[in-house]
């Protein structure tokens, strides 16, 4: 190394060691025990020479996506789109009709999709997407998140991201952290609005996968969409998507149900200082009020674990000042 | 933004401008057309308002690594791992003595390997190595790594990486771009020692994967290894690997086999200027020589390609003034 790239070494060590100094973080976090845990660690861990201190390369955050860092009520914003898709495709699957995940996704029974799972409903989305591109389907994600509005907030999904937990995702970089999105949806849902929405780029999303196959199309490599699902990230797929991905166990993990329990009780498990934190969606008023008996974001052996773990548990209602940015 | 955090944003601009050009890239090239072709590639996706510009976030690198960023030669470094792990674990497994891929891999017959080719191999391979948590296994890679010795060069794995394709890694990060590693071999064999050999980290290397199950033992989460191939990353795998993991089209690949073809093809099919390099081994002296009818690293299609489509192919005996970093 020579001088001159020693001295811009420093500058930019010190540029890097200031300027979160100069922001205002968590602004829309009311000061309470949620906040102040959160800095906490935060200070901990980035304190150089402190016993917690943890080095910027392992300073992995996980966020599980919806109803943790969006909203996922009254349907999951991905079966909102699923519905349109499947409406489009079924008059070229007549053997939908007799099938219980396609009625229950027109029907929008909430109870029976949750009886019914994941699976035969992403296997629906799959064979309705099956044969196109990638190029193909992510513009038909691009399209449809451009149009689509929320059915009782009236606004566009993108605007429908939690404003403290976007603070708290820029907090996290801020101070030398990888934030990762760990999400049950599938990858390419995500992929499209996630770097504008969260600033977490594609290569760091983590999500259920469908196949897709490599052919060569009038002399050009392409990929295709195949009827058939890869990997559900969900649950104790979690964990295993993180392994796969990531490679690392993370030191700090966000979510709000129990599909996010696994990927909390392996990031609370590693040695030294970390931090698991459960969203609680306790605001009806701005957002809405679902726990142990819902049938979307269902919340109860996390909760349990949460409390005898003694893990973060904010309240919506009493954390954060807004749950929205367009709310005052 | 305050004024002051808009002033360090500017220094810290101005620190990322200049920092790069004080830097030495590619010292161990030689003044040819392949180090100039890169260099060329390199100024015109980076210059600002440049017709050819890519931002940052676009900027990905993918190498495949056995015989690109490190020796393939006389058997697969990985292979020779699993020969270990397979002679440790043969007496618990009398059935693989019948079992073609154990005896080719003993008798290291690679005219037999490469007829059987990888995935009985593999197969063997997540046998010996299921029921291993992964924290088990990571620890048997690093134990092995410092212990294993190249059997011509006796030299560690780790120095056998090549040094003018350390430098292409630095060069192009501090050109902005991001480096991932895209393998036919398993992803956690490379996790281990990758961030040391090439400043790749955990979660920018992409490989064949392995299954692993989430269980709890004794009130902790484990990940346990199974005794399943969840993705072969090789040949028309590379590319769907590359989707799933990355999410983005590469604008620069490099490889050195038919495995890395479609890898090639698909980072050269995109829009805009595009970066497809080949390694060719022709340097018996320093390293091996060997490409269209070799067992391992076989060069035929790829090289068809590469001179019917202007790709770049690097001569190891003439563009480079060294291969390893030990030799002058």
């Amino acid at each position: 190394m020579t001088p001159s790239r020693k001295w811009l070494a420093a500058l930019a060590a010190l540029v890097i060691a200031v300027a979160p100094l100069a922001a205002e973080p968590l602004s829309s976090w009311n000061d309470g025990p949620a906040k102040q845990n959160i800095v906490t660690f935060v200070n901990a861990v980035t304190q150089k020479g402190g016993k917690d201190f943890v080095a910027e390369s392992e300073r992995i955050a996980v966020f599980d996506n919806d109803g943790t860092l969006w909203i996922e009520q009254p349907i999951y914003v991905q079966f909102a789109f699923m519905l349109d898709q499947l409406r489009a495709a079924a008059p070229k699957h007549p053997e939908w009709q007799s099938n219980p995940a396609f009625k229950a996704l027109l029907a929008q029974d909430k109870k029976a999709l949750a009886e019914i799972g994941q699976k035969p409903v992403l296997e629906l989305l799959v064979t309705a997407n099956s044969g196109m591109t990638v190029g193909e389907y992510d513009q038909s994600i691009r399209n449809w998140m451009k149009s689509a509005r929320h059915p009782q907030l009236k606004r566009p999904y993108t605007e429908l991201v939690f404003a403290p937990m976007q603070e708290l995702l820029v907090y996290l970089r801020a101070s030398g952290f990888k934030t990762f999105i760990v999400s049950g949806g599938s990858v390419e849902f995500m992929r499209p609005w996630a770097e504008q929405a969260y600033g977490i780029p594609p290569e760091q999303i983590i999500g259920s996968q469908q196949d897709v196959s490599f052919a060569m199309r009038d002399g050009k490599p392409v990929l295709t969409r195949a009827p058939k699902i890869a990997f559900v990230d969900d649950g104790p797929g979690k964990p295993v998507g993180i392994y796969r991905q990531l490679g690392r166990r993370p030191i700090a993990a966000f979510g709000n149900s129990d599909g996010d329990l696994q990927m909390l009780q392996v990031t609370a498990a590693g040695e030294g200082r970390r931090l698991a934190l459960i969203v609680h969606h306790d605001d009806a008023e701005r957002e809405y009020a679902y726990d142990r008996d819902s049938h979307i974001g269902k919340l109860d052996k996390a909760w349990d674990e949460a409390k005898a773990r003694n893990w973060i548990v904010v309240s919506m209602k009493s954390d954060w000042k807004k749950v929205f940015a367009f709310q005052k």
